[in-house]
């Protein structure tokens, strides 16, 4: 039996990723796709990548319109995810994309988004520890942000192997999707091709918080994080090179041992084997997390670097492969670890 | 009962791409993979992006390795095709997406090619005027260049409707997967970004001749083709900008309704509405080919535009497709018109 | 004495390029920075690479901001240089970045741009013949478009040595700062990076009766134009495609020659041994242009190429090279042929 | 009078870029062009963009071609300048901008470069406390490398104030010319565009004990580096992030007070108003350099960031401004820090 699922903000870039993921799935039928300023306009205008939907017209983004499907992918601006998925019933699966439940904290919330706090819901990063079995049956998932899952994934192995100090560095470099569709002039083409620019420095980015939950959970003790977002010449991908300083005894092996023991039986992270490092073209439009480490002796510091597609298993890949979770599907249904390239 | 494929040539761009193709093949089974240079060598040391095939070893390209198979995809340099099919079988399905059996004219190969011609297979574009039907059943299939597949594409429906005059004039754009996986300096990345540059230029491009057999055949008189490459600062895509003087009392209704009939039912042939333009990115990584026409009546001519993915409906893509119409399979069988963008 | 400059417009592209070259000029002096909705702001904030000028604050552009210059540079929406230009005395030398005053034929005017024609001004062409004459001591000077810069001077030696029949067809890729700084999401990075894709399609360029103007001026004869221009991944540059069908009894040696005599004097066009293409890399920030010429006799047809910097020679160093003849300076001074490569 | 230069290793990217800056260079005539594989060729052929010396003939790299010049640019692959610089006289300026001379400790040269130390020279890089002093009048001089350029600028004010812990952890992103013009299977550009990977992780790469000597001087006690550097889709430009721990009681104020106090009057540096960051971009083909700091309390850190192009300010303009210096020129002389955007 198909399972149907509706798309809000079908228009923007999560959206339109989310759309590329089901119309591959093989369980998934696609039913009501909304949008706000772009109602009543074809998707073949929106979205022309997406030849099969071509046809199909926005509809308003109303409860009435999102009714009648088992799964709701919510693709909206942070704040408006609340109002929505409240309209919807208790049994159908409302899988978030914004930022609204991500964060435990209602303080940390206020302080980065300026809102009150909307609520936590399970949080969709099944490869941290314990994140699985919350996200099995759940009616409401919160996909993580793009940074939070690259950076999560480089680092939860060194934390949760005990082997790194609570004090994360991290640097990160995003495809310019990552900023979605809005029409700022730093987004434009003629700005951003042949330039690389850092934003939100100094622990300003709203992503800083959602990292140090994830860590501190692993590590059993608060983890500062030291977090400098960069643009990149290019529409997708993350690349995050994240380091900490060892404690005391680490040994390269001790390290190398930990992430083969966290990534031994995950479906989408693949740690390269010694000598090869991530690349964003090789998980271009996959749901694959590229995932290798070093121990520098010298600086004794672990790096670890992590390479995902932004728009896959940063956003609408992970939203599909919670939602299979929570559906009790393959969690690899619709989802893949081959990147296009070159 | 699974498809078992090898793979001569694995380890260049033609060779990964049909491989991605192949791995979401629900019928094919992938079987050898085979190189030159690079046996010896794991495929995820060679193309990281094929993350589900990392741990196989490419053998050197031998009768030995490539027996025992359904298909074989040749992805070899040109001239090499026609020793290595000679091995196989009469009863192996033999699809060659080098250029060695894609002309007619023994005297067109020799002059553009300079050596002897091997011969003439049946042609990989079933959207031509009976091209589909001389594949049913092939067991030895030449597949297109990039550049005649998006420029036939874009015009053959002209000449089909008799609307155009038999001189036509092309210039196209191609991302650099194009130019291969070869060690030149005009293909560092250094060189290419921000830059625009022809090639080939006046007439030596050795796809002119393929272009002028296949809408010669269309048009039913010979076509001079005018054709002018240019490489662009993308991995992949071709834009090809095509035109040609209308026939005498030709009209824009004429030239859209001739678009419209040949494409009526064509699976991968996405003719946009009226203004609407094709983009090579919304064609990245699909099989689809957007079509848009235009009777400019200032200058008396139709100028027709196509966008392919150079790698897959420019070469893998239309391997898979033609290889699914020599089996019997459903055309388009491991075949997306989806897009990844942005 | 200094020439006293003053910039209308200074926060757009054509703005910022005339600044940059204006700084490097030995006789200059950087008078008023006027701008719209951007008055008030510093040019650090809006200019970052002009670091000379960063605490440089915008004045609204007023006939008060403007007086008192020698020269003033209008890089103003289409429509809007008139009434700017009429403020300013007649002994002030204007240099008109925009559209208004390029067109001699005022049906043209109103048909492609849709208002009153305002008249028509010394053309800012110097390469082309009898142009550089009309601009000794001119105090009015149109700046041609970026296109009809890169086309004429591709196209105009076939037309002055008698070669080439009166319908030429031209497919051009520009860089994204022709486009302008306006906020549209065809113009995002995510959109644009890897994609090539037309525009104005079938003759509705606005630009196509420029060169039509142009040609048909050297050829002594109407000029059909069929243009196809073609947005690239890249902030600058435009590569022109041009070909024409030879005139009877032409040869390859009466096409060299030709260009060989049109370019012998020119200080800003190169036109390049033979076997050596245009690259819009090598023109990168200079004002050169790179000419090169084919004669294609299998097709019949002359291919001219050119590569410029559509805002160095397209706009803002064809707009100094015209004040340097205007105001009786040497014509490269602070001009140069060297190009930012790679 | 003219000051008279030569190039050894006119044919690569900082060869080219020198002889860009010293076409501009009013005090220098330029001379003998030397190559080693590319000799005989026309830099027509090897650098289009160099319209003015496109018939310049490459000699063979001889201590007869080198002979009577004032300067001597050595841009040569590393291990190569000595034997070189031997020939010689010592009345001859030679600037180096290759790595030879500029680690004071054999121990690490011989670590990281795998031959007998050469020697050093003084280094290129006037910012540094005391290195303008020891540039005055010098006959030889090591250009400092890219990477250490662009992090020692954004670093040393930091440990120059004792604001900043001896542990500094730096990721830098660079475009593919600071790869050079070598033909590897990495840096084509259908590798490259698209794609964001590090390399030389973990403490290998051979920049990584430059940057300790420059930081280590500036602190007066040893500093250890984390460097990881990441290979960028675009041609030109480093983006180096760079943090420390702030010592105990550093204050916002103070690391602002400490950066405005080094960068006073510092004619290419320049540390941008509070709210602006640097951008690639803005300093394209320049020889500026882009600074901006912040005060991460959170994360107790100092967070330094630059933006310079790696082959202006990091190769051939730091070899320019060095020159001008030794020979008792204007130390901007020929140099500017005017950018080339968008």
């Amino acid at each position: 039996m198909a399972v149907r699922a509706a798309v809000a903000g079908a228009s923007g870039y999560a959206g339109g990723e989310v759309l590329r993921l089901l119309l591959g799935h093989p369980r998934v039928e696609i039913g009501a796709l909304t949008g706000h300023s772009n109602a009543g306009q074809t998707l073949g205008a929106l979205q022309p990548h997406l030849v099969p939907l071509a046809d199909r017209v926005l509809e308003p983004t109303t409860a009435e319109a999102l009714a009648g499907h088992d799964v709701v992918f919510l693709a909206l601006p942070h704040g408006q995810s609340a109002a929505v998925a409240e309209q919807l019933g208790d049994d159908v699966l409302v899988v978030d994309m914004g930022a609204d439940f991500r964060l435990r904290d209602a303080a940390d919330w206020e302080r980065f988004y300026g809102s009150a706090h909307a609520g936590t819901w399970p949080y969709g990063l099944p490869e941290l520890p314990g994140a699985r079995a919350a996200l099995e049956g759940a009616k409401r998932v919160a996909v993580p942000g793009c940074y939070p899952t690259a950076v999560s994934l480089a680092l939860f192995p060194a934390y949760a192997g005990g082997l790194a100090e609570p004090e994360a560095v991290i640097v990160a470099a995003t495809g310019t999707s990552g900023a979605g569709k809005a029409l700022k002039p730093h987004l434009l083409g003629s700005e951003v091709m042949g330039s690389m620019s850092p934003y939100g420095v100094g622990g300003g980015h709203r992503h800083t918080p959602e990292m140090m939950q994830n860590l501190g959970a692993v590590a059993g003790e608060p983890v500062t994080v030291s977090f400098t977002p960069t643009l990149a010449p290019m529409a997708r991908g993350i690349l995050a090179t994240c380091s900490a300083k060892a404690k005391p005894g680490t040994t390269a092996d001790d390290v190398r041992a930990a992430y083969a023991k966290a990534y031994a039986d995950e479906p989408f992270v693949h740690l390269l084997p010694e000598g090869r490092w991530p690349a964003t073209a090789s998980v271009y439009g996959s749901n694959a997390v590229q995932v290798q480490v070093a121990y520098d002796a010298a600086a004794g510091r672990v790096i670890a670097i992590s390479a995902i597609d932004n728009l896959t298993k940063g956003t609408a890949g992970g939203a599909v492969q919670s939602m299979n979770i929570a559906l009790g599907l393959p969690e690899d249904t619709g989802l893949s670890t081959i990147g296009v390239a070159p």
